[in-house]
C-alpha cells in the first residue's frame, strides 16, 4: 500500500486559528499533506494591486486589481489540490469562500465544509456539494487522517 | 451574419423583480435569448426535499435533501448557459449565488455581476471573475443587447 | 423563463414497469422530457452479438460481443443525458446498473437512484453519488417535475 | 527506455487476500508500482461518518455520511491511477466495485477485472469495458509485469 | 421512449460501395441517422490544396496542403459523430483510416470496424479499440438498427 | 450523406469588405453556414464599456471595461464555431486577431488564415497553427465550399 | 531557464534500430528525456493474451486479448508523453502506428513522423497532423535537441 | 503551509533583457520558480526547420517548417505552466506573443501582460484576458513574489 502525498487547500475565514489547528493536528499524526491557502494577511490581500501596480482613484478598480492578483494564487492552488476545505465563520459576507467552493465543485474536487450548525440553512447549497460537513477543525483532521491512512484511530 | 440563440442563467437574489426587468427589457428589443433560472419560490426551494421524499427530523438533512434536488436544476442550467448573470442584494448571506458564480467561472462561462456599489469590496473576488459588473438590470439588458446585436443602441 | 428540453436516461432493472410509470407520470403532466434507456428486452440484450455477428463457442466471448454492442447504445445515451435515473431491484446482481451510475457520476451527470429501503446499506456508495434517492417511480416523477417547472405541485 | 512509476488502484472485494497476492507478486519481481486501494477494514468503512461527525438516527443518513467520506479517498485515488483492477467475489452485492469500474471507465482508465468464470454473464458489461479479465491474482501480476517491463517472463 | 438522431461517420476505403450499402440499408428501415464521411472523390481529395490555394513544386507540400484542408472536414465530422465506422479494404495503405480510428478512440467515440477476416491480425489494435467488428455492411446496418431501435429484427 | 450546418467565425481586420465577400460567395453557392463575427463597428467596440456602464477617467480601465464586454461575444462565438477564419491586414497591430487565433487553436478549432504574402514571415506561428492559409476571400469560399460539399467545383 | 524533463513515446516499426539511434543520439548529448515505447518484441506482443490469460481457439479472440493487454501499455504511455514520434517502414500494414498517431493527435500531443520520402503520399494525412516530418533518426534527435535546449547545434 | 514549485512561461519580445530581470529578481528572493520560454535566439528560431530538415525554395514553407518545430517547444511549455507572462515591445508585429496569450487563456492559465502604457489601447483584448498588467519586469517579480509567498514585501 502506497501513501501518496495529498494536497489540501484551506479556503475561507481568516480571523481565527482554524488553519493552524488543522495543520498542527495532521502534522502531529505525521500525515503526508501539502497545505495550500489564500493570502491570509487581510491588509496585504486588499492592498496588493495598488501597492505593486500603482494606487487607484476608484475603489472598484483598486479592489479589482487586487482581486485578480489574488486569483493567480487562489485558482492555481485550488487546481493543484485534491481536497478543498472551506471554512465559514459568523462574520463578514465571505462570498469569496463560497465562490471557491463553487469553483472547486465544478472542477470535481472533494470538498469539506467547516462551520457552526447555525449556518446550516444558509449554507445548504454549499454543504450539498460537499463530501463532508464538519463543525470543528479536529473533525477535519480526523476525516483527512482517515482518508489517507485508511483506518479510524 | 447569423444570430444564434443565447442562453442566459439568472442566478441569485429572489426578492426583487430584477429578473423580470431583464427579461422584459430584452424581449421588448426582440432579442434571441433563452432564460434559465433557479427555483425562485423561496418556500418550494426550501421544502422540496421533505415534501417529495419525506420529512426529516434533523434540520441538516432536511436542507441537504432539498439543496441536492435544487442542484439538479441549477447545475444542469448553468452548464447549458452561455452567460451567467449573478445578482447580489443587501440581505441574506446569498452564498449560493457566490457558489454559482464560482461554478460558472470554473466552467469558463461569461459572468455578469449585478449589485449596488456598496457591495464592491465584499464582492471583489466575484467581480474579478466577471466580464462585466452592472448596477442596474437595465445595464445588463444593454450588455446583452450589445453582445448579441453587435452594436450600441 | 424558457423551458429547455431535458434528456433523462433510465438505467437498471428491466423486470418491472418502473420506466412506464415514470414516463406516463411525466407525460400526464406534459413535461418536456426525452427518455432514453438501454435495450430492455432481456433476450435481445443477451443475444445481439451472436445473432448479428455470428455465434460463439465460448460463453465469455458470446457475452463480450453482446455487451460491447449494447455499450454503443448505453454510453451514447448516458452522454446525451442531463439526468440519469438508476433503478435497483431485489433480484440479480445488476452490476451494469451500478456501472452506469459510476460512469454517469464521472461525467458529472445528475443521478437519481430508485430502490427499496432494504437496499440502502448495499447501495450507500451509489446513493452517496446521487442527488436524490427515491423509493417509488412517482417520487422520481415529482422530482423531475419540480426541477423542470421550478415549483412544487 | 525509461520505467515510469505506475499507479494501480485495487477496487472491490475485501474478504480474501487477493490484494496481498498481487502486491507481493509484483514486489517479488521488483516492479515500479504504487498501490492504492479503498478502506479495506469493513467496520471502519461503515462507521467512519458516524464516528467522526456524530451518530445518526436514520440508517440512510448514517450510511450516507460514511459513504461520502469514503468517496474522498476512492475518487481521489481512482483519478490518480493508471490502471484500476476490480475484483468481484461470490458474496455480497458489491455494487461499489461496479460503480468504481464505471467511474474509471468514464475517466478512460485501463481496467482489469478479476473474477471466477461463473460470474461471466452477470459481469459482461463490466468485462466489456475492461482491457483484460483475469481469474487469478497471479494473472493480474503477469499482466502488470508484462505491460511495465515490455516482455513476457 | 425517444429516438434521438444519431450521427455516424463512415471512414476509410473509398473504392467499393460499402457506404451506399450501409446508408441504403438503414434508410430502408427508416432509421434516424445523419451520415457523415470524408471526401470520397479520390482526385479531389488529392488535388484540393493545389487547385484552391495554388500548385506546389514539392510533392510533400502539395500533399500537405491538401491533407490539411481535408482535415477541416474530417476532424469536424468525427467530433460531431456518435459512432465511427472504419472500413479497411485489401488495397492501399489506408493509414488515414487507422489514423481516424485512433482519433475517434481518443475522443471516446463508439467505433465499429468493417473488414475481411484475413486482415484480423494486422488490425488487431484497431479492432481492440472498437465496440464491434463486422465483415459486411449489412452487419453494420444490423448493429446500427439494433442500437437505435433497441431490438433485434 | 447529410449536410450538417457549419458555424464559421470571421475574426480580425474590420476595415475592408472581406467578410461580405466570403459570406456573399458562400451564399451564392447556397452553402449551409452560420456566420459569426466580433463587433465590427470600431467605435462601438471601443466605447461599449463606457457607454453602458459609465465613463472612466483612466484610459486603461475605459479600454478594460470595453474589452471584457466584447469578450462575452467573442469567446462565446469562437466556442460555438467549427471553423475560425482569421484575417490580417497591413495596418494596425491586430493583436486581438492573433489572440483569437491562439484561443481557437487551444480549443482545437479548424483555423484558416487570410493575408497577403508579405505578412508570411511575421505570421509564421499563426499560419503554423492553421489548416489553410489563403490570400483572397474567394479562396476561403472555395475551401469552405469544398469541405462542406465534399467536391471541387 | 529551467530544463524540465520531456517524455517521448517512440511508436511504430519494430524491425530496425531507429529507436536505439534516437535514444543513443539524445543521450550522447545528455538531454533530459524519458523514453517510452510499445512492446517491441514482436512475438511477445502477439502472444501476451494467450500466454497470460489462456490460449484461444479463434484467431480473432487470440489477437483481441493480446491487443487489449498491449493497449494498457500503449495508451498509458501516450498519455504520459509530451512528444510522440511515429515511424513508418516499408513493410507491413503498420495500422497500429497510424492509430497511435490519431490517438496522440486527438490528445493534442506534439507528433513527429519518421519515414522515407516514397511514403509521403500514403502518409499525407498523418504528416498533416504532425509538427515535423523527418527522414532519419538523426533528424529526430536534432529536433528534440533543439526544442529542449532552445538552440541549434 | 507548503510552497509548491510554480512554473512560469515567459512569452514574447526577445530583444531586451526583461526575462533576465524577472529571473534574477525572483532568484535574488529565493523563490521556487521554474522558468520556461520560447527559443530566444532569433536566427535559430527562424532557421531551425531549414537547418534540421532541409532548405526550402518557398519562403512560406521555410517559415512553416520552422514555426511548427518551435511549436513543439512553445505549446509543451505553455501547457506545463501555471503562469504565462507575455511581453510586448514597441517593435515588430509580435503576433506570436498575442497568439500565445490566446492559447494560454483558452487553457485557463493565469496571464500577466507586460508593456508600456502607450500600447494599452492596442492590447486591450489581451489585457482584458490577463489577471495583471505590469509596466516593468520588477512589477512582475513583485506579483510573482506575492502570489507565491502570500505576503507583500
Amino acid at each position: 500500500m502506497s501513501n501518496p502525498n495529498w494536497t489540501v487547500y484551506l479556503s475561507g475565514e481568516i480571523h481565527t486559528d482554524w488553519r493552524e489547528r488543522i495543520i498542527n493536528g495532521a502534522e502531529a499524526a505525521d500525515l503526508p499533506f501539502s497545505w495550500l491557502m489564500p493570502v491570509t494577511k487581510h491588509a496585504d490581500s486588499d492592498d496588493c494591486g495598488a501597492v505593486i501596480l500603482g494606487e487607484e482613484q476608484q475603489p472598484f478598480w483598486r479592489d479589482h486589481k487586487g482581486a485578480k492578483i489574488n486569483a493567480i494564487r487562489t485558482r492555481t492552488f485550488i487546481e493543484k489540490s485534491d481536497v478543498v476545505v472551506v471554512r465559514f465563520g459568523d462574520k463578514y459576507k465571505q462570498w469569496n469562500a463560497a465562490f471557491d467552493a463553487g469553483y472547486a465543485a465544478a472542477l470535481g474536487k472533494s470538498i469539506i465544509t467547516l462551520h457552526e450548525p447555525d449556518l446550516t440553512h444558509a449554507l445548504k447549497e454549499v454543504d450539498g456539494a460537499a463530501l463532508a460537513t464538519a463543525q470543528t477543525p479536529e473533525q477535519v483532521v480526523d476525516i483527512l487522517s482517515y482518508v489517507v491512512t485508511g483506518q479510524l484511530k
